[in-house]
Formats: structure tokens, C-alpha cells, sequence
């Protein structure tokens, strides 16, 4: 991945006394337009769904996880096929994605005018949506479920980023990253927009046959917003942890999908936005 | 602003060895429906043109600045108001703004659909778009025009910084930030979305008349993405300058427009992107 997703530039690195010209390495963002194909065999139809600015790589996963996170499809059994452009594309074929669906799946088109509506693909008009998300996530949360201990979430960021192999070239990208209950990193994606990073992740792990969430644990290399917590909800995710700070929408969202929301975790510090009963605090643990 | 800006919650604070139940500042992310209301007298029509999640606080400027950097509207004079919803709005009212025009201006509501197209505004699919927005934009920039120092670069970030008030108390907005030539302060604009911080930014100088920006620096608290080079270019900006990193095509899009493009401006260091004779660098000043 990180071939097509870095691109290298010539540039002027400046300091206080002196100047050289050298190259450096840059995040790609380019353009990719997901097609959906679909209907019975004597009446295939090809409907644009979205364009996103993304980094290239993990195009299929972006695909499928967009498409499942906004409800479009409901599982990866609908999906026969994800591929890059090769028919009735004349140019920039690796920028157009084409998922084909199985015959007699019918895809849930109105969730695609509702993001053709808005243009930051949060999908929301206030709280009469957050409702009819709910109704869209085929996941309940699960109270009782998954426990970590406080102690095992502040060891998370490290290990994410000695894992962040672009960020690492172009400090220009965002990461989502799945750990198992144990804390072991189980998988990685990055892209210039958040959102993007964790579709490709639901993607991913959509293929892989891991969902529902329930067991995980969703990390996120920057700031938590409302569309965050609402992809994740959609996978099942119970606990969410990211370095830098939630929204108040995305607090309130995940509130209502009860799902633990940790923010500013870092060196050995963190909030618990909602539903702390999941995390085992030090000193009284487990007082909930 | 601060006021409508930020939430204060109940939030659990975890250290290493205590925890704390405490109330936090919350960068508040809410809806805003943008309607545009258009045509002769007798035949007044009213479009959807846009919801975004923003920050509340400065709305019309988000709006206006919305219009104007989509290519909707093509100046000030264009508009006759911008106000919040208050006929035919039962809820949420200061989350709909509507946009009047004077009855002569025709929008180009092509763009509008452009923006329905996308899910992240980037409002781009490939190079033809970009040649399409390069013609949309009023102003041509110019080679000749400001230059400044690398040792007046260094100071922005920090200067920035103390004026950026949502973000103190909440960690959690991006920030645009307009400086005059000698490095002098004039508006800031912070919002959850960075293009919305400086859709307001641009919005508010458009309102003062100051367009087209040719002698002022934009300073952007975060990366630089294509759609952010786009905007800016709107508004005749020929310094960018940000503490992050920029994507790649938001640097091939800078150098179309000859902006000259900054990143990484942290600790007395940074890096030029493209145009850097607009940049005097240390030892050697002026060699370009």
C-alpha cells in the first residue's frame, strides 16, 4: 500500500539559519467514485454513489465498509464482486471502484440521497436522524460485555503509531485502528480523511467476517466527530478511545448507542465521555 | 461565540493512579441547513443547497463564505440578507440559515449539485474539475506580489494560538487565521470542520470588502487538504501557510494557482511546497 499511497515532491526545507531543497514525502488524496451495481439479471442498473477524497489503497474495503456504515447494504453476502473500473472507463480507472451486488439483493438507495444531500458525509439533520440511524444498525449494544482495564487503553497510542507506516513518511494521515479485548493490534488503516480510514477498517473487517464489534476496541489517531461514532455504531463497536477530543454530538450520539467513548488519551491520561462501567478504573476498580 | 460553542459535560478524568468526576468543555457540532432564496419578484424560489456540521456562531459569515468559495455567488453585493430561519421553520431554526439574493442574481446552482455529488464538499472528481474550478475563480494570482520573511513565519503559530478560544477550553476545533502582510493579526475563525473555519473566515472578509486577498497570509492550525487550497483560491489568497502537513494534490493545486504553500510550520522550522519566491529565506534572501 504505501507505494501508491505516498507521492514524493520536491520541496524548500527552511530552518532558523539556513534553507536546503530536498524531497519529501506526501500523503496522496485523490478522488474515488464508488458505482454500485445492482438488480436482476435482464435489468442491471449502475448508480453513482459517492466521491470521496481518499488515499489511494484499500479502495475495495473503503467501498464496502462506506456502503455498509451508511446502510446501503447490510452484509457482505450481498456483495458479489469489488473492483477497480474496467469496463466503460476510459481514464483514471484506479479512481473509480465498481461494487457489483448479487441478483436478488436490492440495495438501500434512499441512505444514498441522503449523503448526496450533505456535503461533509455526516448524513444528519439533527435528532430525527440519530433515531432512524438506530433503527438502520442491525447491532444492539451490549451492556454486560467487553471490560479493559485502564492500565492496558494507555498503552494503545504507541502501538498504533509504530504501525502507522504513512503517517510515518507524510505526518499527513488519520488512522483507525482495531484491537483485540487483550490489546493486541489486530488490524490498521489510514487515508487523508478520517472517515475514509474507518470505513476501510469496517471494510476490512466486514470481509474478514468479524462483525458485529462487540469484543473490540475501535482506536482513532485524531479527533472523534459525529460521523465517527455513528460508522462505529454501525459495527457493533462498544468502546471507542481516540487521542484527541469528541464533538458534542459525538458525545450525545454515543450516548444513545451506549457505547464507552474515551477521548485525549495520552501519556497515561484519558476522559471517559459515557458509559464508564466498561473501563476498570485504578484504585477503585470496578466500583460502577 | 464561545457561549454557543462549547458544552460542558460530566465527564470521568483518568490519570495513572486516580480518577476524577468532573464537568469538561465540549466543542459543540451541530447541523446548518444553508437555503438560498432566488428570482424575480413574482417567482421567489428557495433551494437547499447545503447541511454541513459546523460550530455554531457565525453563520452568515459560514454561509456567505460557503456561496462565494462554491462558486454560487460571485460577490457580496449579491446578497440582500442572511439570517436565521424565521417563516416556515417549526424546530431548530438557528440550525437553517437562509440566504436571500437580490432579485437580478442568477446563482450557479451547477455548482450546487457538484457539492450533492460529494461527501466529503471536496467537490472535485480528477483533473478535468480542476480546470473547471480554476475558471470559476475570479482572481489571478500574482507573481510580483507580496513577499515576506521566514523569520515573520515563525511567530504565527503562537500568536494564533492565544486567540484561538473555543480550542483552549475544548481541544477540539480547527482554526483559519487571516494575517496582514507584517504579520499583524486580523480575524481568526475556529470551527469542527476545517473547511467551515474558513468558509467563515472568508465569508467575514468578504463581508468587509476585503477581497481578493492578495497581500494576506492564511494560516490553517491543522493540514492542508486540496479542498482548503480550492477555497482559498477563491478568495485570491497567495500565501498558505499551515502547522501540518499538506495532501498531494492539494500541492499540485497550489502550484496551478501559483499559491505559494507552506507546511510544518512548528519550532522555528517549515517547509515550502510550491512558489517559494514569495518566501525571503535566511542567508540567502531573495536568490530566486
Amino acid at each position: 500500500m504505501p507505494e501508491k499511497s505516498v507521492l514524493r515532491l520536491p520541496i524548500t526545507k527552511v530552518t532558523e539559519d539556513d534553507f536546503t531543497n530536498t524531497a519529501d514525502a506526501l500523503a496522496i488524496e485523490e478522488p474515488l467514485e464508488i458505482r454500485l451495481e445492482y438488480g436482476a439479471k435482464n435489468n442491471r442498473q449502475v448508480k453513482n454513489v459517492s466521491v470521496t477524497m481518499r488515499t489511494p489503497g484499500n479502495d475495495a474495503e473503503l467501498a464496502l465498509g462506506f456502503l455498509f456504515t451508511e446502510g446501503i447494504i447490510g452484509q457482505q453476502a450481498d456483495v458479489s464482486s469489488a473492483e477497480h473500473c474496467f469496463i466503460a472507463c476510459t481514464e483514471n480507472k484506479e479512481n473509480v471502484i465498481l461494487v457489483s451486488l448479487k441478483e436478488d439483493v436490492v440495495p438501500n438507495l434512499q441512505n444514498t440521497e441522503r449523503n448526496f444531500y450533505t456535503t461533509s458525509s455526516c448524513g444528519v439533520c439533527g435528532k430525527g436522524s440519530i433515531a432512524s440511524i438506530k433503527t438502520v444498525s442491525a447491532f444492539s449494544s451490549d451492556d454486560t460485555a467487553n471490560q479493559i482495564s485502564s492500565d492496558m487503553l494507555y498503552f494503545l497510542p504507541a502501538i498504533l503509531q509504530k504501525r502507522q507506516e504513512i503517517f510515518a513518511d507524510t505526518g499527513g494521515l488519520h488512522a483507525s485502528a482495531l484491537f483485540d479485548p487483550s490489546g493486541e493490534l489486530i488490524m490498521v488503516r489510514e487515508d487523508v480523511g478520517r472517515h475514509n480510514a474507518l470505513d476501510k477498517l469496517i471494510g476490512a473487517a466486514l470481509n474478514e467476517g468479524m462483525l458485529p464489534l462487540k469484543q473490540h476496541i475501535l482506536l482513532l489517531s485524531g479527533r472523534t466527530s459525529f460521523e465517527l461514532v455513528q460508522k462505529a455504531a454501525m459495527a457493533g463497536i462498544n468502546i471507542i478511545a481516540a487521542v484527541g477530543a469528541p464533538s458534542s454530538l459525538a458525545v450525545q450520539l454515543a450516548e444513545e448507542f451506549k457505547i464507552t467513548l474515551v477521548g485525549f488519551l495520552r501519556g497515561n491520561r484519558f476522559n471517559i465521555y459515557t458509559q464508564p462501567q466498561r473501563i476498570l478504573l485504578p484504585k477503585y476498580e470496578n466500583t460502577y
